[in-house]
């Protein structure tokens, strides 16, 4: 048994072909069983790796088409019953929805480890699902958030959302809640430490939320002249120090704002460029850690300052997404109301111009834009939304 | 007040002056007052740094000269009254002493990091002291155990030993305590995980030893065909495997050994060569934990795995040294005979012949070599003595 | 699709319907689907745990009348297509099975405490699947290991053993990995520290072999003269002092054994008995850590010497039962032969003597009694087959 | 050598010679060699503890008299030479003062958890120091703030404060780094974890502190009718909620505002009543955490449910003050102004109205009192200063 709304028998979606081009597809919508549901897409954000995908030149050596989208937030539309009392929500609730679809089962998963369960990734040579990197030929495709619809999977991991929280600012939970995992979590920053962000793009402003949540001493964002914007925005987040790398030497400038010392917990979120890990290990205090959260695009660090990790005691530790410890509070914060997270959400764009919305998180072609938005059910003759915001 | 038994005036003491070489020094042997003491040394055994600070070109621009030795076993002729009492020993017991002479109040110190605070780090801006590197222009000079006597500084932290543990086997508490800090304090190894060894000099068959006392599932050890012997007691140690890196491909091998998983620590204690690095990156399970242990004498890795690193979760964690949760267990392990480590107690010399030992361990002139001492109160004419085992 | 060897149509299983009573009943084996499976119990040991259900008066107003035994091995003869892929076994297969039947999908199965989760629990106030206690009235009825067959439920958690494990000796899984969870992982006891173990029973023979794995420095076994069996046995498996509690005060003789100290680690598996706390809180070190792993049938304890906890920072922690974590090196350590486990197995007994292997375990009416299984697959005419071990 | 200021000969102070009342006796301020210095002591706050000793009937067969105080903030008036390069400051720095002058050399010191050291635990059955607790009798007898001066032992620990920083307001670095401690370093609370605190003194107020910076989701505060003053101080510095234990169970309303789970973090404040520890075990969730930091005056615990708390595997933790990783946020949270904490700072006292301050603070006579100072470089004719805030 399961219970539904009433609901098209398609669904358009933004299918990702061609590098950097996608095309509007119909998608039939799928009988839902007793384990599954739909979710109408209210918001899906953009995120690098999102562009990521959509550059990649040969389609079919890699993914093959599919829906990009994977920081998916909308409205239960259809529902199977036992999957009613698993998620513990009705149809009509509104949720957030993991990117995740983990097996459930593996030593990873049983660790609480489930988002690095080979299941889900998407570099596993095993078959896995995703959302936003499951292609189209694995029924029933709508496994991105760049649709009007998204299948939820029995393996999806949902939140619930209040009626009211609007759909772009709940989008927030992904960078928020990596932010809480990257730096408290597993970065291990402590009450009244001093934590550096380097990168202050949507992850890294998550991460100032993160450290200014867990009670952190100082916080200093380490960015560029172009990011002018974005440092303005980490500063009315909480961030006590703002560093322009074009103009100061950032590792002085951490050292002498930490009495010689150096950072405790120093997160690099810089895509494709490996002399930031140099920086960091420069930058970090004895017995500190430096997270490695961002993706070099392959890129191997060429300086390695290997006898200074030693000397110093240093930890390195990559890191990978959120899960519900992470989750959880990050939607509360964002419900709470007590930062200017409205700030963050810039631009949202109908489906029809997904094209526009990676290219403007992926190229920068705003320097004003840091969470960009899709909304699926919006209208494509009507104008986007204005941001959440006041 | 302070009590001693008859001791002569001065200490014979091997000193590096020059690149490469020693010459022997005699030292007035200080007035011990109520906070210090004196070491007849009985044996100080040669380790990877005597040898890098021995090689230095220039003493003069580096730390001057000084009396190397800093895994130290002997007996205490002069100890001052509150010394007795702090250190809880008497004249004539004997002890193994760390290199370490913390502050005992700095943060580093408080937090129970007393190894490396900046008062004992050699390559500390401000003044330090650290057995088997301090200069011998820093009263009293006595600071290494190439040298009939040691002074027992106020700072100094010394274990009691037995009155029959040998005195080159008690100084395996070094390669031991570091081998339990570095894999299993530091390195979490878990009952039942799987560690890789990557190099079986001491420090390495220290780390098998504290991989099968704490449960290891699994020990991999990896070295070259030159190591056979070592090699050899590795497994006589406990190692499960031991894999020929000239022979085969050590990734693959640890990844058929874990049912492609890959190694849960890793520990890279291979001296001067950084693609070991690379190989630990490419071995390491998701969530795993590599080791840096080793000196790369300033290189810096040129091909660090980012990505991969980021992908795995992995973690990579300096360390140095040891502590007196190491050292305790250490000793109790050395003076349980549960393992054959009179086997790694290969060499042996007088005093006179320190420059021998150094290039022993060093240049492993001898490839049975394992662990080298140097017995300073041995005389000269005699030879020195067979190694400890049966 | 699934597969199967030949299996009759019914099995025959002992059913606690009265108190203190099991009767032989028949039940119809289930249709086996694509996602579950069918075990042929080999052996099926008894735990406290079942001596608590087994003497409950009113079968109704509890559980209801069920098949008890959740310490489980056998061989799978039938397997669903997707419970095969998921479990990585096939028919024919020998496994050991957890008790655990977790939701997968509960907060605390996402943070890797399936073990706990309310889906499994028999004390949960919602529905709940659990190895031998779940009702017969719950469809297939056959979740207890008293019985010729098992239904493997989709939720099931499966361990591979090998072919020539003998089956008793594998059913040690549980008594082990509890160990290995309670002394180590939740414990915490670090290598060289002291591990105290009060009650010497199958479970704290578990904790043995757990803290001397572990690398514990001191392991102290505190039994009554009525346990003289069991603690030649503890010694045998690496006890390093055995404390009578009859002849002696535990808590004093702890004190001398660590020169004043106190042990770091105490576990409390004494069942029914209150005073063993206040002693753990007497004879516990400065920081030191209490398990208190035994049902204490509802007392309370009455003396809790809280100002004295406090002084000590000591922490107590309740524990209850194993995971994968926990279980996999168990296996391990049971197949290695490193220990003389076949000691802890008794005395073995087919199915139609359950009654007698309950009051054995349960009223301790052998002496020699340690680990007592059930062979349900064993001819009842047959005499049980001897204990595993020459 | 050693600096000082011009200062008087011999310092006034408030010696505890009978139960409940102090007379004020001049000593001789000594002689201050290169490692020890002077403080003038600015504010001297009153603790429960101080209540206690105050209390105890025979001075002789307990500590003998003493000066009390240990929440000790004030200006260095004279500094040995190595005192000043140890500690970082100089004459005219102020200072705030840790009760604990541990020995730094033991095994308790070395792990970090200097502040249980042997050496300054009053409870020892060897010489301890601890200001606030150290009998006249030792020289120089100036080891407690209820003084003009208080003397700087070698081993004393500590922390500059600003000049503008109000004396009784710093003197809260003592209750605000307990809850640091207490409720996060100890308690483990993670963010957006529920924090339910016990009881709203003087310490419960800085585990509100510290549960808001370290990021709770949810703060409960529990306190009685009597409590209200405190209570409505609770809400203002964050708590969350607010319960009135005489007027609803406590137990109902944690379970109510946790869905069911129970309190992440329970925290048990409340002196010599033992029924909130048996509250704690059942308003504590699945694996939480039960802190407990109150004397209970001696008196066990009558009903503590041992089997719940395994049923949870819920943890207790006993608790026992602060150290520098607490007491450095601290004092920066103090500094920052966040929290209106001069609304705790509700009373000050010169020295010759000591007595009224440890009554007010012992006895409640004022039902508004909190936080209270005695202020002894105050002139006694002058009233005291009115509290820090506006």
């Amino acid at each position: 048994m399961s219970f539904r709304t009433s609901i098209p028998e398609t669904s358009r979606a933004a299918v990702a072909k061609q590098a950097l081009t996608t095309e509007i597809q119909s998608f039939r919508i799928p009988e839902i069983g007793p384990d599954d549901g739909l979710l109408q897409v209210e918001a899906s954000a953009v995120c690098g790796t999102d562009w990521e995908i959509y550059g990649r030149k040969s389609r079919g050596g890699g993914l093959g088409p599919l829906i990009l989208g994977h920081e998916n937030v909308g409205r239960i539309v259809a529902l199977g019953e036992r999957a009613a009392e698993r998620w513990g929500v009705q149809v009509g609730d509104r949720v957030a929805v993991e990117e995740f679809l983990p097996c459930g089962t593996c030593r990873l998963c049983r660790d609480g480890n489930y988002r690095i369960c080979e299941a889900t990734d998407s570099r596993s040579a095993k078959p896995f699902l995703r959302y936003g990197s499951t292609p189209i030929s694995i029924e029933p495709a709508l496994f991105g958030g760049f649709s009007e619809y998204l299948y939820l999977h029995p393996r999806a991991i949902l939140y619930p959302i209040s009626q009211d929280l609007p759909a772009e600012l709940a989008t927030l939970f992904v960078p928020i809640s990596n932010g809480i995992r990257w730096v408290v979590q597993e970065g291990g920053l402590q009450l009244g430490q001093t934590a550096v962000i380097m990168g202050p793009g949507q992850h890294g402003l998550g991460c100032v939320v993160a450290a200014r949540e867990a009670g952190a001493g100082k916080i200093i964002v380490i960015g560029t002249a172009a990011d002018r914007d974005r440092l303005d925005l980490a500063a009315a987040l909480g961030a006590d120090h703002i560093v322009i790398a074009d103009e100061v030497n950032p590792v002085d400038v951490v050292r002498d704002l930490t009495e010689g010392r150096g950072g405790d917990v120093i997160v690099d979120l810089v895509p494709g460029v490996t002399s930031t890990v140099d920086d960091a290990v420069e930058m970090v205090a004895k017995r500190g850690h430096i997270v490695l959260a961002a993706s070099k695009h392959g890129a191997a660090v060429s300086g390695f300052a290997h006898d200074t990790v030693v000397r110093k005691e240093a930890r390195l530790m990559g890191v990978r997404g959120h899960d519900h410890r992470s989750v959880e509070p990050a939607l509360a914060i964002i419900a709470s109301g007590r930062y200017p997270l409205e700030r963050m959400c810039t631009h949202s764009f109908a489906l029809s111009d997904v094209d526009t919305a990676l290219r403007m998180a992926g190229e920068r072609t705003d320097p004003a834009a840091i969470h960009v938005s899709v909304l699926p059910s919006a209208s494509a003759s009507a104008p986007a939304p204005a941001p959440a915001a006041a």
